[in-house]
């Protein structure tokens, strides 16, 4: 496998999704020169998903029109628990049947380029620095809030993944003791109350018939409540959602407290939820975390929702790449291709 | 100012606290050569404070017979918040009236030797890291309980400062909302509850006549409740205060869950209360620990408590200048001293 990286500019991505999978072709620069997007059929069983893989990604450099001499590196974004120094995915939730998938080691072998595999959590984290809301910060949190919450972490001007690169796990804090179950068990977590998850469970368990719009606009099916129904009925004026919403951005707010307090980070970057609805969100939390938080911390923090939208899977797999091939390296190559 | 430390191989800490002022003289591998203790008369205003300092460290360097030019650096712990990049001590709640105070400044004119000023939460963590229980280990937090709850964490192999250097004000996450009322305004912040001064405003606020051993050992008198005398307590076998104790001891694993779900350390060193009384502490948090936190975190986290009792403010001030001297600085310098 050839290293060096002579001549090479190119970067490959792929996000792997429960449901979907991203693959990409791009420069350093974050352009992206080919795009393709497949289905994840957990059923078929890795191997069958992962040639699939293969083989779009083999079309995509041909539709290019670039071969693998032009890619200096493979960055696989996947759910974790994983190992990012060995690239091995040990299990994931919406992976069914998946255990201890040697990601490099295929990928590798497939092509014949470097491969880097990081969970996506914190591959988000890296594509919202490199590219998105963080760009330039030294002390980042980032924090995904869909069907959980998951969190990436950048801090002294690198991504920190702990002992055993499990850090970042910010949805697990507990901010009501003995509230409402976890998927992971115990009660009251961050992501209990205030994913996308956290949020329609929530609201099954107190939508009523006649106390508020909500059970109208799901025409009493509770299992049809979700985040974006709430927000809707704020919209709509219904009282029930606006107290509903407003004790949810007071855990949230909570929430970011305690990561404030613990690691006084610059910037607060919250994705996707709250980057659909910033102006719902991102008002009250301020003010909710001005009276939580001291005026040291305070100083100079933002808190502002994701910039990626809905591209941050393509963007987090090419961050990969970047985030592991330092400056140096870079630099060098620029100058060799100058030459 | 000579910055290059030809020959010169020892270092200076000043530890500055609210009642006593540590000054100690010693070599790189943490042997003390010399130490003296002070009253920090606080009554009598930071200038001739500093003043006494200055003259116990030329006092104590004579006692040594060793001159200035022994001394590669200084070291001095403060309590915070303060500004470690200029060495300005912005104020301090046990140091009333001390306020934008040139630490660095000031001892810099005074010994003419570069000067590292750093808060003592954050030193104590280098020194547990450098000499203590956290010796070799890359990502480690760091509590300190007694009055309130300080922290200092090393993470990836350093210290991490945050943003406006007040990262690791772990005493301040929110453990129990609408709990009891904290020093620094909120409510049910870790330290409320698990610090020796919140354990003791606790314990105020629930210690009846009749009730428990607690109310006899301080003779009625409220105001003497302290941690130590609930640790008393409980091994005399007085069930209210083991009851308060375990209710304790569940606050203090939820926030230090939190902690690890957040930063995935490899060890957590607790000091002051944890380390006088190990055995009352360290195995129930061990278990309680391990209903809250997953097996991924769980794999090589060590919670253990300070090794460096007492003197772990002299070996704080220390560790700032080991700190801040990097390794290949120190490797020259013992080079020269060989030739």
């Amino acid at each position: 496998m050839k290293k060096d990286g002579g001549g090479r500019k190119f970067v490959l991505g792929v996000d792997i999704g429960g449901t979907k999978i991203g693959i990409c072709i791009g420069t350093f620069e974050g352009r992206f020169i080919a795009r393709r997007r497949l289905q994840t059929k957990v059923d078929e069983g890795e191997a069958r998903v992962l040639d699939e893989v293969v083989r779009s990604a083999y079309d995509i450099l041909n539709e290019a029109g670039l071969t693998l001499k032009d890619v200096l590196g493979i960055g696989v974004s996947a759910p974790g628990p994983l190992d990012p120094r060995e690239g091995v995915l040990f299990s994931a939730p919406n992976l069914p049947g998946w255990r201890n998938v040697p990601l490099r080691g295929i990928f590798e072998e497939a092509f014949g380029v470097p491969v880097y595999v990081e969970n996506d959590a914190n591959a988000s984290a890296l594509a919202e620095w490199w590219f998105g809301a963080g760009k330039g910060c030294k002390h980042m949190i980032f924090l995904t809030m869909s069907t959980g919450i998951g969190g990436g972490m950048i801090l002294d001007g690198r991504l920190y993944r702990g002992s055993t690169f499990n850090a970042g796990e910010v949805g697990h804090q507990v901010v009501l003791p003995d509230g409402p179950l976890c998927g992971c068990g115990k009660r009251g977590c961050l992501e209990a109350l205030c994913s996308g998850g956290g949020i329609a469970r929530r609201l099954k368990g107190c939508v009523r018939r006649g106390e508020t719009l909500m059970w109208d606009m799901v025409r009493g099916d509770l299992d049809r409540l979700s985040a974006k129904v709430l927000t809707d009925a704020v919209r709509k004026g219904d009282p029930f959602a606006k107290e509903f919403l407003d004790e949810t951005l007071r855990y949230l707010a909570q929430g970011l407290a305690n990561l404030v307090f613990i690691l006084n980070p610059e910037m607060i970057v919250l994705g996707t939820i709250v980057a659909k609805e910033p102006d719902l969100f991102l008002e009250p939390l301020r003010r909710l975390m001005k009276e939580m938080v001291w005026d040291e911390h305070l100083k100079g923090l933002e808190v502002v929702s994701a910039r990626l939208g809905d591209e941050i899977g393509d963007y987090a797999s090419f961050s990969i790449v970047l985030n592991e091939l330092n400056s140096t390296t870079l630099k060098a190559l620029e100058r060799r291709e100058e030459e």
